[in-house]
């Protein structure tokens, strides 16, 4: 008897979650045999607790609107952030999960998301074997920008923030560099616990001299070390560039952006922070008598899906793709992943682990990939994260005549 | 006798300005046997004055390296910001300009830049004719991501900007839109007197719903007025999303961004302002319980060269051309312009003015292309920014076959 497959999306968007989306509709199209419908639901498990359930297979099985949603960013079906608690804290969530499955006759259920989503699909798929559901398969498709998922090389969405990244430093290096007196931009990504996007920043020097500094929050921020870094930089050259993580911290463990001087609170008791940069132009304004900007890649690094990355939109797509066929396979509680076979060329190969390898946990940027003073990241890394940027899609010709692909 | 060509670029930089730097010296190629060399003045009429002179034209002969100038974005030769006193005032400054131009056999001086270089244009083509200079010809090639010079429908750099803004909003809406509980985005974009770069926001309604609500400088901005609407837009939409110009002004004239609570004084007496956005968070902070969030397009919607207008290049590098063509004519003191002869099929005209036309003006957004609250822009301004920002770049293919440009 055929089954439906239900997909929903979970945690911070970004440019390439939708083509894993992509490849879960594709992989039900490929398997008419045993799928009958392909549903979403709205804003992630949420929408499966609330009946916001919706048929997105017959919208999407014309070819125009699937190639179209793979390069549509942010998660078409919403998101959510909602940590499910245990059966025993909350047995009427998991009761409801399952009769919701059960009212749309889902046999397949794939969750795109980050650490916490990979832990309900864990949760879920726990529950369904100690309660004897035999019938449902739960599979989980990683996705964040931040790159910290474990059990794979990198994480689907990372590679086109990256190149969002690399390519603004490189256009900020050519704006900064324009007038003849001394100037610093401090540019701030996202990454609040791990700095890789932040070191992505280093592939822009491939284009020019920028980033001149670079600072994670792998390493504690020392203000005295930073002034005398951005002094010895100013030395050489007339413009600084620096890139920092919204995450960087004192030794303390307090974030720069929480400094004290810089918070306000509105009439609801949220704080209104300004960002990290801030902070730094502050510090730096105090020292050094130049002009001094701030830029911050805010929503625009997640999102800028016509910057995607080409790496990333296939890959993501294949990991949708495998998620669903593992489920069909009779798989459940796994998360499809990708690991890499070499840097150059630069070649992945993929497979499937369960999720409690990921859920909950947080891969950190290597500190033998930042450098010992921790103003810069070293070299590896580079070789890391430029073959995911990915190049233009379609034929080569950036030689100048087409690179064919020959297999023989 | 031949004599050698000087071009030199000044104001803010744009990503389409070094297109046309390329127009000027693709001029200049073409008419071998009036002209010898080319040479760029780094850092604009500084560079004159301080001998800061390069031989261009013979890297830029190279077809490719002429190619790669063209989606370049911001001043490959440099800018400054430098208002020319009368030569009664500064004398001296009048005498170096003209020994430099002789020191080099300038026959032909192009300046690309704003209203403020347009009056550098003027005042030296005047001391030209006064003092009996019949033999070096000085051309305006105009530009301005602003959009605020007069005499021509729109400043070159301006679409590309707008085209980053139009697609920033587009993406920016896909993001906003995820989650199921209310939100507010407040985008501010650069224009400190004049709207036109915020108005352009508008476009990105052909891709989605935002922005929902757009404030340009143009019209005194009302606190009051200003909850309201978002207010009223919350009734209808989740995630409402706001379109500022920088340079929003209370009605006695003081910015918002200049709002006394925002400012702090570095060490050195500089102001260090937020953004007129972080001041808009404050207030619906005091009012509202959302989530509001703030986004600066800072730097990046001058220098996304990636993402620049194929209009915008075009057209750019035509007035470059232009302009050394003017100045080989004997012409001298103007500025080429381009004017629009329709909308559908989008078609403009090229010419030349008077300096005098564009010198020292500011073209601002017309008040019956903004709707009568003062908080949105109207079908008008739509129907004018559209066709500036650019198709994609070779075969047309948007249909699924060749639109093949037939002339008979």
């Amino acid at each position: 008897m055929k089954k439906n497959v239900l997909v929903a999306q979970s945690g911070g968007p970004s440019s390439a979650i939708n083509a894993t989306l992509a490849g879960v509709v594709e992989q039900a199209l490929m398997n008419g045999e045993k799928v009958d419908k392909v549903y979403g639901a709205r804003h992630g498990i949420k929408g499966v607790l609330e009946d916001w359930i919706i048929d997105i297979g017959t919208p999407l099985s014309a070819p125009a609107a699937l190639t179209g949603l793979i390069h549509t960013p942010s998660s078409a079906l919403g998101s959510c952030r909602f940590k499910m608690k245990s059966p025993a804290d909350d047995p009427a969530c998991y009761k409801t999960i399952f009769e919701r499955l059960r009212q749309y006759n889902i046999g397949y259920f794939v969750y795109i998301g980050g650490n916490d989503s990979m832990d309900t699909v864990n949760r879920l798929s726990v529950y369904a074997a100690e309660n004897g559901i035999k019938d449902i398969f739960i599979m989980g498709a990683p996705k964040t920008i931040d790159n910290d998922l474990f059990g794979m090389d990198h994480s689907p969405g990372f590679a086109s923030a990256a190149k969002y990244i690399a390519t603004s430093f490189a256009e900020i290096w050519c704006d900064a560099r324009v007038y003849d007196y001394p100037t610093i931009t401090i540019v701030e990504t996202m990454g609040r616990h791990v700095g890789w996007l932040c070191a992505a920043s280093a592939v822009a020097r491939a284009a020019g001299d920028a980033p001149h500094l670079i600072y994670l929050p792998e390493v504690a921020f020392d203000k005295q070390k930073f002034i005398e870094d951005v002094q010895e930089k100013m030395k050489t050259n007339t413009a600084v560039v620096i890139a920092i993580s919204e995450g960087i911290h004192w030794a303390d463990g307090t974030y720069v952006c929480e400094d004290a001087s810089n918070v306000k609170v509105d009439a609801f008791g949220h704080k209104q922070m300004s960002g990290a940069a801030k902070v730094l132009e502050g510090i730096l304004g105090d020292v050094i008598d130049c002009k001094i900007r701030c830029v911050d890649f805010s929503l625009m690094q997640r999102c800028a899906g016509h910057l995607a990355s080409s790496v990333d939109l296939f890959e993501s797509r294949t990991l949708g793709s495998i998620s669903l066929a593992k489920a069909l396979e009779g798989v459940s509680g796994h998360v499809s992943v990708l690991n890499r076979v070499s840097d150059n060329p630069y070649r992945v190969a993929y497979s499937s682990v369960p999720a409690t390898t990921i859920a909950n946990k947080e891969k950190a940027v290597p500190r033998e990939w930042i450098n010992k003073r921790g103003n810069d990241v070293t070299e590896d890394l580079v070789r890391y994260v430029t073959p995911l940027l990915g190049g233009v899609f379609g034929s080569d010709l950036s030689a100048g005549y087409p690179k064919h692909v020959t297999l023989w």
